[in-house]
């Protein structure tokens, strides 16, 4: 029963699927993807259960959520345990990522109600009076580095807004959405309000293309989302939002400050999650001469250090394996050809225990054409520059733009930074990994279409209806001029 | 000289443009297209702009803005009479559209704080910090009806925001454009940070497809606006806002009211402007029996009486001309169109001077399939219907959804009409054409992308960036599992 529809769980009647622990490689789910006529049976039981569910006060919505945190705060060692089996990630981020998942709702209410909800002021008689009304169908494409968190991130804000769901998880990470999906249900949403479809690529393209959805709302790769773009188009009327990718610079001053402190962040920013966050620091600017060399030394020392494991060893590992042995291909593919172009190995990646692949720094500031690629992994490019203003333009060169930092102690080159950097989430002296739970997320360029998620993530989830009311119609003083009753 | 660009006044080297006053026909502005190279020269222009644009205070921005209300204000007889001249409006009412001009600074300035700009609050000894950044090189498309109002209503915004702009005004209302780019050029805005193309659909096109701009907004037909979508499909990372057109409701509830001022709203909200404002009514929804007889009969009266005259006449008239004779042709036939498909007229829509046609009622509760198109002029069609929600499941049958109406004294009426409509801008007891100046504007379907513009247009105009700043890279107490320096 891997289907969650109209609030039954039902056999999937499509491929076979299975779910595999990264590390070990043992399956932890199987079952069979949903038919695309299973997803046009789930998009129009959301559409059924919407009449309703948008009609249902925003208090008993907020009831509902609420009861939701609460079972996933009460649950959230078996959903962290669930994240750490299913994608690889050591137990301590995983727990992370479910404390997020409690962390969404409060944000989502008080994003509900400052982005959108209502308001009301009178002008001369007239109330004028601003609502906010559900888009409709929300289908919801989860990624499957935050199996849990970031498609919630999605579901939260559209349910809260009245909008009912058809969630379509990574076919990498079916189980972490399964045991999410039994906490609805036992939150009591309503039937059909979320239902879920599993599946890859045949069962996306069902959903993305079916009459029936108002809108889709992604987070994924940046070839995904482009396709998604492209079939969408003569479609205004639909919402479409994309969260993508990154080829996020991380610039390192000659004023950088203490040096442990500045090779943490580093490490923090490039290689947590083993690269597979989308903010993830990809290529690193280091000035030239010998600031830049003691960072490099010790930053290559360090990360040959960190501790890779599976995601229940004892002692914690920092990192573990890749989503997948083909992720894990991926980027050591893309390593050798980073050397092909030129690129040094400073520190070499190579496979480990199931899908590990251990850190890659990679010199290229020698490469002519530095691929503009996002390698989602433990893979970090490093450039070396001469003053700020060559690193920032280096730093820009990129179709995307979802994150980038600088570390300087100088206020005067943060200035400078934030002036002409061009991305959506820009931190001074912290992880690019760190973003605030409460602020937008999202990036110009190809990360996205500018509809950022998280505190904004309201906005796509409603749109606005603005009224003037009169108790009745009411003839002005004097008539509009060449009307005569 | 029918091109600004760069902060300077070229003549252009396309088509020969022509613009005459719908009325007398008299031609009051010619000139010379600008070619798809001049479009392209006027957005490299902008692009070198932006970087001191940008960069440039909001203080310094703001006033520019606001001298530039403050010569608006100044010179607010002269545009009211520009627009009369251009549109065939009558004066009192072009009026108006300079005044709502004049008002767009103070609520584009509150709204651009209140939607975007920046705030702080600390976390820790890290400073969350959010600020808003421009897109970039907006173009702006403007539309013939509100040839002052509309467009600056894109412009102020992108200008506070730190946007540059090129301008491609209605090629039916290159005069007031021109009127107004002097009052930009006087207010002392940097050159090249409007700049402005006149002409027709090629050079729409080369503005559109030029590879320089980060963004278009958009208000004007359904149909440019759907091609412009396809247009810039797989581009999600380029910010297209487009409003667009409805095929707008009002439903007159037996409980009605007064008769007179419900017949006053119904003209106010069918027949003003000529039936050239996007949330004109477009279908009348009456009951069956007495009470929808009686404003029937009143209604056919006294729109029979509207005064119809050029837009300097004195006394003033109601309504004046259409845009264009072809506009006219245009109503005309869509109303031989309905006749045809079993429409009763109940007044018919006759030509007058120049491009005047006047006003159309036509029964149509006969017609099986009513054609879901925006009749652009003033031909309003009368349905009978039985009760609310037949009504309203009727007022909900277009794939637009601009603005919809309920006149009705009867509280629970007003509620089950909010509950389910499905529009942008629901008035009660009050015309459709009445939006509030600081409430967003736009609705869901055809009639738009879901970028509400008025007061949500500081929403497109930025993106966010979300920081985390710290003075320098920290050691916490404890480093993540795994990691040793």
């Amino acid at each position: 029963m891997t289907q969650w529809i109209a609030g039954k769980w039902v056999a999937g009647l499509g491929e076979p699927m299975q779910s595999l622990n990264p590390f070990s490689g043992e399956v932890i789910w199987q079952g069979q993807a949903a038919t695309p006529e299973q997803v046009e049976q789930a998009v129009t039981c959301a559409r059924q259960a919407l009449v309703s569910w948008r009609k249902t006060g925003l208090a008993d919505r907020q009831a509902i959520v609420e009861k939701f945190a609460e079972l996933v705060k009460e649950h959230s060692e078996h959903i962290a345990r669930t994240i750490a089996e299913e994608t690889g990630k050591p137990l301590w981020e995983s727990r992370t990522e479910a404390a997020a998942m409690v962390g969404k709702i409060a944000i989502s209410l008080r994003a509900y109600h400052e982005r959108t909800g209502e308001r009301q002021k009178d002008i001369a008689g007239t109330a004028a009076v601003l609502r906010h009304r559900p888009i409709g169908v929300m289908a919801v494409f989860g990624p499957y580095n935050f199996p849990g968190h970031l498609p919630n991130g999605h579901i939260v804000p559209a349910l809260i807004s009245g909008n009912t769901v058809v969630f379509k998880p990574s076919e990498l990470t079916p189980k972490v959405a399964a045991e999410t999906m039994k906490l609805w249900q036992q939150a009591g949403l309503p039937e059909g309000v979320i239902n879920m479809v599993q599946g890859a690529r045949a069962t996306g393209e069902a959903l993305a293309g079916s009459k029936g959805i108002d809108g889709l709302l992604f987070t994924g790769s940046a070839n995904t989302g482009h396709i998604l773009h492209r079939q969408f188009a003569g479609q205004p009327g639909k919402m479409l939002a994309l969260e993508m990718g990154g080829n996020n610079p991380m610039v390192i001053s000659k004023a950088y400050g203490e040096l442990d402190a500045t090779v943490y962040t580093i490490i923090q920013s490039a290689f947590i999650s083993a690269g597979q966050r989308c903010t993830c620091a990809r290529r690193l600017y280091l000035p030239q001469g010998p600031e830049g060399d003691a960072i490099l030394n010790c930053l290559v020392k360090a990360t040959g250090q960190l501790k890779i494991d599976g995601p229940f060893a004892e002692p914690q590992p920092f990192m573990g394996p890749q989503i997948s042995e083909r992720a894990a291909d991926g980027i050591i593919a893309a390593q050798a050809n980073l050397v092909s172009l030129g690129g040094e190995l400073l520190l070499e990646a190579k496979r480990g225990q199931g899908a590990v692949v251990t850190p890659a720094i990679i010199e290229v500031s020698q490469v002519a054409d530095l691929p503009d690629e996002e390698y989602f992994g433990p893979l970090l490019q490093v450039v070396r520059y001469q003053d700020l203003p060559q690193a920032v333009a280096m730093a820009n060169d990129t179709r995307y733009g979802l994150s980038a930092g600088l570390v300087s102690t100088d206020d005067a080159e943060w200035q400078y930074f934030i002036d002409h950097i061009r991305a959506g989430i820009v931190n001074r002296n912290r992880q690019l990994t760190g973003a605030s739970g409460d602020a937008p997320f999202g990036g110009p360029g190809a990360s996205g279409n500018l509809r950022p998620s998280a505190y904004y993530a309201a906005d796509y989830c409603a749109y606005p209806m603005a009224s003037m009311e009169g108790e009745q119609t009411e003839l002005p003083a004097q008539l509009s001029p060449g009307v005569q009753l």
